[in-house]
């Protein structure tokens, strides 16, 4: 292990492989892509790559750049594996997990370059796709284990990829300026029927 | 009038107004920019702007190219002037209009357009921003007339925009090949409580 926790290998190196892996996820899909075809592609060895980068999965989410493991965290806010957390809470502590994804500036730089990347081209629109479908629909339909967990894992990514693009992109009063605990209550209710209420039919609203 | 109803002016004459009233537009806002201006810097009187445009709200709509204009849309599906229509229905209805507005082709790619320039560039995002704050919440806000009707104007806006975005841009399955009644199940009492629900605390959810 090299001072500061920085891993091995020449930058160059790593950013060759993380390019080729990039071009395989998104033309090829995840299953279509290969450890050894990365290595190729980029001029090194396939031993090298799991080396940098570990497994195929690591070496996923390090092309997205995704600033989080999904397959870590969220089964720890959907379910009761995190202490005083249990499903009727999931939709209040989505919310505040994103929202402190958002506000800190490193995780913040990165997911505005992924927005701006799978909005602005198909190839990074198809590698995210491919990232949300496996890592976090996947997550999520593991961890709630009901038929309709996949649709449901969609409704609470549009609701949160919603909040960023007024909030955080676009920048429209007075969601861009409201206090973490207006926010809060707002979306809460929302992510916890996308969790697990009735989605299902149009029905008379809570007031 | 011209056959087909196209407008009078050379479209290069025209296309430049629209690319000076985009510049005043997110550089100034919409309040410091006059029609004056604009044909100042497109090089023509500001007559043949008014000739052109019609108001500078009219102009303002074209420059984002906006497919609809919200202040002669949101009215009806808010509010009780279209037959059927009222508030207890604002949900459904919001749902299946934005719906249509991107199954439509045209107004799809206008959409598509308009996402992408905001995304990409601040000065697009500053006038998409202002024209939402304006044309889409200040028109919510007229009809709703509450004290928080801006906060739930961006709040609607919030899930629509998430919804556009997983379903047809990142194009994430399920909810990317989700059928229109699966779609208004889902996300129609979301934008309902948004528009007269409870938004203020977290409370149980109805199931």
């Amino acid at each position: 292990m090299s001072p500061a926790g920085r891993r091995p290998g020449k930058p160059e190196t790593r950013d060759a492989i993380l390019e080729a892996a990039r071009q395989s996820f998104s033309e090829s899909g995840y299953d279509g892509t290969t450890i050894r075809a990365i290595g190729a592609a980029a001029g090194v060895d396939p031993a090298l790559v799991h080396h940098f980068f570990g497994t195929k999965s690591a070496l996923f989410a390090a092309a997205v750049d995704f600033p989080i493991s999904p397959r870590a965290v969220l089964p720890g806010i959907l379910a009761t594996d995190i202490e005083h957390a249990d499903i009727e809470h999931a939709g209040e502590q989505i919310v505040r997990f994103f929202l402190s994804l958002w506000e800190d500036p490193t995780s913040r730089r990165r997911l505005l370059a992924i927005v701006k990347s799978a909005v602005r081209y198909d190839a990074a629109a198809a590698m995210l796709r491919e990232f949300l479908r496996r890592e976090v629909v996947g997550t999520f339909v593991d961890a709630l284990n009901t038929p309709d967990a996949d649709l449901r894992a969609t409704l609470v990514g549009s609701q949160l990829i919603g909040l960023a693009m007024v909030r955080y992109i676009v920048k429209v009063p007075p969601l861009a300026t409201a206090s973490t605990e207006v926010i809060v209550a707002a979306y809460a209710p929302t992510i916890q029927r996308y969790v697990n209420g009735r989605v299902d039919s149009i029905e008379p609203v809570a007031r």
